[in-house]
C-alpha cells in the first residue's frame, strides 16, 4: 500500500491491496464476544461497554513506521501510514444510530472526540476525523452499527479546498465564512431543517445531492474534539438524532463525515503547513449525504454536480417528517 | 434551473428539474428517421450522415438569454445558461464507438472539434467540452452510440484545479506539467498502454480507479479544437479505438471526458479570468474512467480515492489484451 499524489489536482490516492482479508460478515465480528482486535477505547469507562473502538483489521493505513516521503521523478509518494479504527457504536446487533437515545449518541461522539484528540498527539498525522457509512448503498462493511476513525498524513482534498476558501474569505472579510452561512441560513429560514441549543441543521445552498444536510454550531469553533459542556453535548446529540430520523424516511443509506481542523500542534516551519493559523477561519461541522435510490444525473456529467431537488424544498420536506424516537 | 456556487469549495452546482421529460428509449430517438431535434451538424457534409449533432431535449443548460450573475446574500448564483448537445455517433443502432473504423472515430472527433470551436465563439461560455458515458453503469441515457457536447458559463471544478496546478508548475519550472508527465511515462514505460504517432495512452501515476487511462499528445497544445493534419487525426483515432477495445475487455462501462482549455478569446479585464494566459501551461487530453463491476472501497471513504490496482499493473494487463478490430 502506498500513497501517490496526483501531480495535476494534488490529491493523494491510496494505492494497492490491503494485506489482510476483510472481516467476515457472518458471524458478526462486531458483536460482543467476537474476538475483534485490541480495545483502543471503551465507553462508558466502567461496566459493560456501549461503544468500543478497535483497529480496523484490513486497514487502508498502518500505524507503524515513518511516513517516508519520496520523489519518483516528478511525482510524489509516501508510505500509507495512518490510523484506521472501527467504532462499534453499540453491543446490539440490530440497532441503528438513529434509534439511539440522545445520551447514547453523545457517547458515540465522545468516542470520536477522544480518539481524534489522541491521534492528533501523533505529529506524523496531519488530519484525523470520523465518518460513518450507513447502509449497503453507502458501502457499509457490516450491518452492525459502526463508524470509522481515520488519521492521515495528508489533509483530504475536500477539506483542503474548504480550508483554502475559508482562509481567503477570512482574509478579505475578517469573518468566518461558516459563521456567515449559519447567520444567513437562520435569517432566511427556508433551508433550516431543525435547531437545538447552539446547533443548526440545514440543507446547504449549493447542495450536491437532494437532502444533503449539514450540522453547524452557531458559536465559532474550529475543533470538534475540544471538550464541551454536558448541555452542549446533549444538544448536538439530540439534533443529530432527529436529523437522522428525518433523513432515514427519505433514504436508508447515507455518508456522514465530520470536518474538523487539521493537526496544528506540530511541524512548525514547514511551508506546506499553511493551515497552522486556521483557528479563526475554520469551523467544524458535520456533512450528511443521503444516497437516493434513483441515481441523479450528476454522475453522468463527471465533475459537475446536478441536483434535481432545491435545498429549500429538501428542508421543507425534512421539516415535515416525524423526528421523535 | 439555476446554478449555485458552493461558497466553501467554490464549485457550481446545477439545481432544479429539467423542464422537458427525457426522450423515450423505445423507439430509439437517435436512430435515423426519428424526429429528434434540429440538426446542428452532420458529417460527412454530403450524402448520408455518419455523425449528427442535435440539441439535448432535456438539457441541463439553455442556450438562450443572459447569464444573470447575482448575489443571494453571501451566496452567488446565475441562470443555467449553456449548451447541451447530443452527438449521435453512427446511424447504426447496435454499434459501439470501439467497433468503429479509425476513420469513423476521426469523424466523431471532427464533430466534437467543430461544435466546441463554434460554441467558443459565444462569449458567455467559459468552457466547452465533449464527454461520453458508455454503458448503463455509466448512466448512459440511450444504448444507441452517442456522446455529449456541453458549454458552460463556468469552468468545471476538476478542470479549474488542473489549470491552477498547471499554472503553478509552469511558473516554477517554465515547463508544462503534462509534457513532463508524458516524457517521464515514456521513459519509465511501465504505465504506458499503447502509442501511435505523437499520442500516448497510459495509466496515470495516481490513478483514481483501476484501469484509468489518459491519452495525451507528445506535442504541447492546449486546445483540442484547433485543426490538425489528417495523419495526426488518424493517429489519435487509431489509438483511442485500440484503447477502448482493450478497456472494454475489462469493463463494458466507462466515462470518457475531454479536457481542453477554457474559452480565452473574450472578457479581457475580468479578474476572475486568470486562465487567459494558459496557452503555455495547459495541455489538452482525454481521461477515461472505467466503471468496474465490483465497487472499490474509495467511495466508502468520501473524498479519499482508494484504488486497489497499481497503474503499472493496470497498464500491463491492458497491454496484454487484444486491441485489433
Amino acid at each position: 500500500m502506498e500513497l501517490r499524489k496526483d501531480p495535476i489536482t494534488r490529491s493523494w490516492v491510496v494505492l494497492g491491496q490491503t494485506e489482510e482479508p476483510p472481516l467476515t460478515v457472518d458471524p458478526c465480528p462486531l458483536c460482543p464476544g467476537a474476538a475483534t482486535g485490541q480495545t483502543l477505547l471503551a465507553l462508558p469507562a466502567e461496566g459493560a461497554w456501549q461503544v468500543r473502538v478497535t483497529p480496523h483489521t484490513s486497514p487502508l493505513y498502518r500505524i507503524e513506521g515513518e511516513v517516508g516521503r519520496a520523489a519518483e521523478g516528478i511525482y510524489d509518494k509516501m508510505r500509507s501510514v495512518g490510523a484506521h479504527e472501527i467504532v462499534i457504536e453499540t453491543p446490539g446487533h440490530d440497532r441503528r444510530l438513529s434509534q439511539f437515545s440522545d445520551e447514547e449518541i453523545g457517547t458515540v461522539f465522545e468516542a470520536y472526540k477522544r480518539r481524534i484528540a489522541d491521534l492528533k498527539h501523533d505529529s506524523r498525522f496531519k488530519y484525523a476525523t470520523a465518518l460513518k457509512n450507513q447502509g449497503r448503498a453507502a458501502a457499509a462493511e457490516w450491518t452492525h452499527a459502526h463508524s470509522e476513525v481515520i488519521a492521515t498524513t495528508f489533509v483530504p482534498r475536500r477539506v483542503l479546498y474548504e480550508l483554502r476558501a475559508a482562509k481567503a474569505y477570512f482574509l478579505e472579510k475578517e469573518r468566518c465564512v461558516f459563521c456567515d452561512i449559519v447567520r444567513q441560513e437562520e435569517r432566511a429560514g427556508k433551508r433550516v431543517v431543525d435547531t437545538q441549543g447552539d446547533y443548526v441543521a440545514f440543507c446547504p445552498y449549493a447542495s450536491r445531492v437532494p437532502f444533503e444536510t449539514w450540522i453547524l454550531g452557531r458559536k465559532h469553533n474550529h475543533q470538534f474534539e475540544v471538550p464541551r459542556s454536558e448541555s452542549r453535548r446533549r444538544h448536538l446529540a439530540a439534533l443529530l438524532g432527529r436529523t437522522l430520523r428525518r433523513l432515514e424516511q427519505i433514504s436508508d443509506a447515507y455518508h456522514m463525515v465530520l470536518h474538523t481542523s487539521p493537526n496544528t500542534g506540530v511541524r512548525r516551519g514547514d511551508p506546506a503547513d499553511y493551515w497552522k493559523t486556521i483557528a479563526e477561519d475554520y469551523h467544524w461541522h458535520i456533512e450528511i449525504m443521503p444516497i437516493l435510490p434513483k441515481g441523479s444525473r450528476s454522475y453522468a456529467l463527471k465533475e459537475i454536480y446536478f441536483n434535481t431537488v432545491l435545498p429549500e424544498d429538501s428542508a421543507k420536506q425534512l421539516r415535515a417528517l416525524e423526528a421523535s424516537l
